[in-house]
């Protein structure tokens, strides 16, 4: 690392760096280099790597501002030479940013400063030179204030407080009698400036860095040290990014979008990045900076004529007030718009993927910021990818790995329940800024969401806007409604890339953050009352509105399709019920991989059979209890098999620890005890009889089976049974019937025995017979070490990764809270294993197993069906251990299939 | 097997069998034809293989007759022809004996049939050839009786039941006005005969069958049977004999011991199998059969000179009455005993082993029924080896391998304080049958020692004499007194072998079974009542007389030393306490596996403390509670450092939840909110926010270390300054550190940075240093998966093999109860897994973790610290497995180091 480059400069059409040095350039980096290459037209300027970035978190940062000093200042000349201006030179200033750039997006994470450059007598000069003082000293006053709150740790004290800057702005304005920023002269700038410099020497106890360089070493510092601030942690662990990656640092010229009315700047996406519909779009300012509109505190302008024409349709804005007062780029800058659109059709064509592009017009030149391949929604990645496919730019591989699985999951949010949202109360319509339907309690700020949620409430976060700071918030809601901020502000862009529904620039809303009220049109809701959003229309209601499941066909039905001819695994699913067989069947499930018989237990007159079966101390007693379960049991399997048609079904016989079907509640006792016409001190012996230290690890499973094999007679009578009646109907249903809980062969060969005679029996009593398979869960550790003994007598093994994670770590899944969001925030575990299949010990044993077992029976059919099963990167696994199926829960089946799909490519 | 030879024959010098071949022909098949090739004089007859045992079981019993039919035609001719009788001739009748014949010796747990052959004719012819009618006739009404006992199965119907044949006997003898068997005469014994066969004929509804071919085939059946009797099985299991081995069958020509004066029967030993005295001893009686002697009803006589003086001394018989009421053989027939002695010689030097030897001198001529390596108590196995070995018989690997390590237990028994016995109320004396001292309550039947044991009682056995029955209730005693029998009888026998205290044959103890009380001179005892045996001098004692430990020296030290010359394997201890370190230091413990840390929090100020420092909320507060705990603790291991000084101590950090150390019952509560001046519902609330589902695999070990870093540095600061003040003092403390329930190597990192942290710190205010290492538990599954990362950071491996066993087998050991007698029932499990290691299971991963932990850091230290390390064929298997180390409760060190030289020898 010492002797490789630390720093690459790009400027006017040459570039050390490329597209595919991201991991090195970030990903800003590498882009930024790349445009250069294809002749877009970029600001000089320079990238240290992310290289740098480790050894400043490993050697520290002086070292490191040693090892960069002569870099850096050479890169500094080459901008100097490239634009003939100098750094810190009053007569002809050079001004640059300073901005992170990590190697995956990691948008509104990292810090940024910008108007690099700039002192009290830069400024003056930068006056002259422009003849626009205005613009200086508001660029200086924008500096001052990003430096004091990025590199000098100038910040709100806490939630409720404003910013710092703001308060001293709001103080000049009303001193002033004024309302908008812009109403603020050149006079008053100054003021600021005084004022915040004071204000940040009083906070900080820091003078403010008069020499440019000093300014660019801590703008650069302060960057490294962004990599590890709160936000950028609780974001990386969020989307699984290393901290070794790092991130890099991009140093570039500055241009001005705000030095009048030839000046611009805005961002563009080269299509939809809602919908994935074919159509440039995008927003921008006038004579304004680039973070105006990020940060959603001006309204955007559109960038098209027809997006500017459905934007004011959908707010309700006549054309003519439209062309007015909202016009697009495309109708007041019509050339630059040309050069615009044919660039980003150009970038788009060079990557083969949509484009997110940001943009400055200086003085009606037009300056490419930054490209990255766009962040979408679910819906519109898989219609871009079909088109791009369709339009013969990528094939069908690319098309595939395009697509993240988990993004899917957004495919099949709930809508609104058509009937409930026609007779619902419209409070306003915002802007639909991320897709779905969402109702829930109204919460105020990101901690309150947290919190109610994990007390149990679904909540809509309603914010005048969000921050990065609110992240984790945004997280926990059901969805989020702000004020203020366009399709691109951070509400917008944020809530997208969660798949989590967001209505953005609700302007009606009015919020009071301190009485915890919103007031829309005369209307007042408080905290806790109830909120509905649909992020597809902008719509907000009052009240609940009932949701309901989406549909799916078109582009999502052709990818499905496409991971069906790529996939090796099959995708198979958890259902218990005909209802959740059916949703699978929709899907494209191909079988049941684990069909639970517990709840088969639970209902009225079948709880009071079980509980019968579970008082009796005799085995008369409990068969005849069994017996009264049978025609239940029976009838449940038929709508199973029939769902399933041709396709496995794999029966889980009975699994919990009995005391689960009794009541351990005194009143529950005393119910039971009249329905059984027993004592209540008999119940509530029996059931402390029942009750476990430690059930995940007592009395289930096939525990259960062998120490009362009339349970699994009667289970295996009421599915061959039902299984022989189809048969006889014309019918093809396929039974597999597994033993839970092997940990020992012999306890397997034990159930199979009674399962194998008891079949025997119904076979002669129908007078037909039908082919069924027996085999096991691998869900006890000591089974996967085991697995060569079982797979003598199983004829398939069912990976329960859920139980197997708890006892291979040693986790009880019911405990874990105590100590695994210590476990998470120390890293000593990365992800919570019951989500992400841990590959190196879980996942061992479980290669272990299927290699030992297809040792002894190499036919031998494994699959999986924890709650991994529906999670990409455990899919992904799954296909490289071999395994032949995945099992997962209905809604993630199509999760499972384009993981499969990508897996296959990948493993390939 | 169908092939293979199914009957060897054997007699008159010859054999087709070896003493090597005890698999096929069992023991004492194999040594009786051994005998016939070493020339002692045998009866003739033949032996039928174990496997025929196993065909049995598999093909059924017709089967199996056609398959033996012609063998055992030949067989018999065999035999008529070498004594020239033939079987089922009136004028020279052939009797035989049918016996089983293990591999393993199963004492009494098998049935036996003798004088087989007789019927109406026959037994005339036998009076007439014998001119003996009494003689034929009570051959005659043992054979039906033992006859319709175990081949017609004909039983007491309950325990509390006469013998249906003995209220046969005991109505004729009443109605005759006589008191002994042996007052009976000829028509009696007549009488008797029909009376049993018609006793049978109503009872089983079956003829007593009269072809002397029948009866040979029912007796061969009857001993196959017999290897799946209740009391067979239970024996097995008790011992861990396979259920495949099977038992052969032996059929041999009668000879009679109850011919007249110069007829006797016996069993002796060469040498004492108490004490392992190297003394010929025996018991013998003149005109008996062979189970007269076995079965305790008569006192038998000894067959020494010098036996017999000890005897009579003993039980208080002047040197005249002896030599007229119990003289020796060596008196009474001195050629024969000559005869007999110089055998028993011969066989102990052949076998080389202390023999157990039956005999029956028919008319004057000595026949050898049977010879085996005799049973000892653990003190003889020992003294027998070491004299063996000095006696230049068998060499040191062989001494240590003749030594069975569960045995040396009994030598660690406790025997009578010398002060409390002093002043004990001596009761009685009977004979000293397996020593040891043992004091509990008085019961009758097995059935109840069993169940008040399990309710927690401490209990003595007391029987008129026991039986096979009596097993179970004899394992869960802690002794057994018996009113009648020798050391040879079944309650002395079964007693040693199971290393349990027991006095035999106290004649003035009176049994009254119906009323539950013995009365003793005049002292009537209840069942309830306390009573206390020294079965190593025959004493019985009223009340509770205390117990105290057993010395160590002589034979036993020699043995020691001879392992811990042969033995790879470490030995430790587990040990919390100065006193238990004590303990095994002098039962040759080389360090501490594992000394827990728990305990040390429990005591009276530290629960408070400790409870103190759950009830904080802030590190602070817990900062401030265990500050008070720290003197404690250090102290607690200045006491164990002292006690191992020179020797590792491996401390375990704290491991269980913090439930455990709150009061989980409302007065617990009250009293605890009174002490730490809070309100009830405050510790109730939190009380109940620590209880978890799943304990076992809750918030507990490292996982408590990681969340609050404050406990381990408390633990690290008083380890490292008990040892620093050491040190200072000249001794030399070496501390291991361990952390516990380590399943990611983060998990270990992160508190072996906390230790070494706070250990250097500690270097640094004591100005003085010393090494420790720290190393982690291996006793997650996934722990031993990902030991190559693991030991990248770990000194060193201890295996706690208990909650390994748990996670592995998903059981939890305090739930196992409720399927475990099931599983072992039914042979799903062969043994208890918390007992004996699991080798497939558990031990691959225990192989797999030392493989990739040595593969990383060759220099790896690995020990087993659960209760496996003191288990012999777990030890074994460490051995095996390459560990450094075992470490077990002190009392089971010896143990260990036994295996451990076993291990090191059979392993070599």
């Amino acid at each position: 690392m010492t002797n490789s480059k630390r720093v690459y400069l790009f400027g006017n059409g040459q570039a050390e760096g490329r597209a595919d040095m991201r991991n090195q350039l970030g990903g800003k980096g590498a882009n930024l280099a790349e445009m250069n290459l294809i002749g877009v037209p970029v600001p000089p300027g320079f990238t240290i790597t992310t290289d740098v970035c480790n050894e400043y978190y490993e050697i520290g940062k002086d070292k490191v501002v040693e090892l960069l000093r002569d870099d850096v200042n050479r890169s500094m000349k080459h901008i100097e030479e490239l634009t003939g201006q100098t750094f810190g030179d009053a007569t002809n200033p050079l001004l640059v940013s300073v901005r992170s750039g990590a190697r995956a997006s990691m948008p509104g994470m990292m810090d940024t400063i910008l108007n690099l450059g700039l002192n009290d007598e830069v400024v003056e000069g930068l006056a002259r030179k422009t003849n626009n003082p205005r613009f200086a000293y508001d660029a200086y006053r924008r500096f001052v204030q990003m430096y004091g709150d990025v590199v000098m740790a100038l910040k709100p004290v806490n939630k409720e407080d404003i910013d710092p800057f703001e308060e001293i702005i709001e103080k000049v304005k009303a001193e002033k009698g004024v309302k908008l920023d812009n109403e603020l002269d050149v006079e008053d700038l100054k003021r600021l400036v005084v004022l915040f410099k004071e204000a940040i020497l009083t906070r900080t106890g820091q003078e403010f860095p008069t020499n440019p360089v000093d300014q660019l070493w801590g703008a650069i510092c302060a960057v490294f040290d962004s990599w590890m601030n709160d936000r950028a942690i609780l974001y990386r662990k969020m989307e699984g990014i290393p901290a070794e990656w790092g991130t890099a640092v991009n140093v570039m010229a500055m241009v001005f979008g705000n030095m009048g009315q030839t000046s611009a700047t805005g961002v563009c996406f080269s299509r939809n990045a809602a919908t994935g519909e074919n159509l440039f779009n995008g927003e921008w300012l006038v004579n304004a900076q680039g973070e105006d509109v990020v940060a959603g505190i001006r309204t955007p302008q559109q960038i098209t004529k027809i997006g500017s024409q459905r934007w004011a349709e959908l707010q309700g804005i006549s054309e003519e007030e439209r062309v007015t007062k909202y016009p697009s780029m495309e109708e007041v800058m019509p050339e630059i718009y040309n050069e615009l659109n044919s660039i980003q059709q150009k970038l788009e064509n060079h990557y083969r993927d949509m484009q997110d592009m940001e943009f400055t017009v200086q003085e009606g030149k037009l300056w490419f910021l930054q490209t990255r391949n766009g962040k979408r929604t679910g819906a519109a990645m898989v219609k871009i990818a079909m088109d791009l496919l369709s339009e013969g730019k990528i094939d069908e591989k690319t098309a595939v790995l395009r697509c993240e699985p988990q993004k899917l999951d957004e495919l099949l949010h709930p809508v609104f329940d058509k009937n409930e949202v026609s007779k619902a109360v419209s409070l306003t319509r915002g802007l639909p800024a991320s897709p779905g339907a969402a109702c829930g309690q109204i919460v105020f700020f990101a901690e309150d969401a947290d919190k109610w949620n994990k007390d149990g409430h679904k909540v809509i976060l309603v914010r005048m806007e969000t921050s990065p700071e609110d992240l984790a918030g945004m997280a926990a809601a059901e969805g989020i409604l702000t004020a203020r901020g366009g399709m691109t502000s951070h509400a917008a862009v944020v809530a997208r890339g969660m798949g989590k529904c967001c209505v953005s620039g609700a302007g009606a809303v009015n919020v009071d953050y301190k009485a915890r009220t919103i007031e829309i049109n005369g209307k007042v809701l408080r905290e806790g009352d109830y909120i509905s959003i649909n992020g597809s229309t902008g719509d907000v209601y009052d009240g609940e509105v009932k949701t309901q499941e989406a549909e799916l066909s078109g582009d999502f039905a052709k990818l499905m399709e496409l991971c069906d001819k790529y996939a090796r695994l099959q995708v198979r699913t958890n259902a218990d019920t005909p209802h959740d067989a059916d949703v699978a069947r929709k899907f494209g499930a191909v079988g049941i991989g684990l069909c639970r018989t517990e709840h088969m237990f639970f209902e009225a007159e079948k709880i009071v059979a079980m509980r019968e079966m579970i008082l009796s101390d005799t085995e008369e007693g409990r068969k005849q209890a069994l017996s009264k379960l049978l025609p239940f049991q029976k009838n449940d399997f038929i709508g199973i098999f029939k769902a399933m048609n041709g396709y496995p079904v794999n029966i889980r016989l009975l699994d919990p620890p009995l005391h689960e079907f009794v009541p351990q509640d005194k009143k529950g006792q005393e119910e039971m005890a009249k329905d059984m016409g027993v004592t209540v001190d008999f119940i509530k012996q029996r059931v402390d009889s029942l009750s476990e230290h430690n059930p995940m690890l007592g009395h289930r499973g096939c525990r259960l089976g062998n120490t009362y094999p009339e349970i699994t007679q009667t289970q295996t009578r009421a599915i061959i049974s039902a299984a022989c009646e189809l048969k006889k109907q014309g019918l093809d249903p396929k039974p597999e019937i597994m033993v839970p809980l092997t940990g020992n062969v012999f306890e397997f060969e034990a159930q199979e025995k009674v399962i194998r005679e008891e079949a025997a029996k119904v076979f002669a009593e129908e007078g037909i017979e039908l082919s069924f398979k027996v085999g096991t869960m691998i869900e006890i550790p000591r089974a996967a070490l085991t697995a060569d003994c079982i797979a003598r007598s199983a004829e398939y093994f069912s990976f329960g990764t859920n139980d197997l994670t708890q006892m291979t770590f040693g986790y009880s899944r019911d405990d874990i809270a105590n100590f695994l969001p210590t476990y998470l925030n120390k890293k000593i575990l990365t992800v919570d294993p019951f989500q992400v299949l841990d590959q190196r010990g879980v996942g061992q044993l479980i290669q272990m197993a299927v290699e030992k077992g297809r040792a002894v029976r190499p036919t031998l059919k494994c699959g999986i069906c924890g709650e991994h099963g529906g999670e990409p990167s455990s899919v992904k696994y799954c296909d490289k251990l071999g395994l032949n199926y995945v099992s997962c829960s209905p809604f993630r089946v199509p999760i499972a299939r384009l993981s499969a799909a990508q897996a296959a490519i990948e493993n390939a």
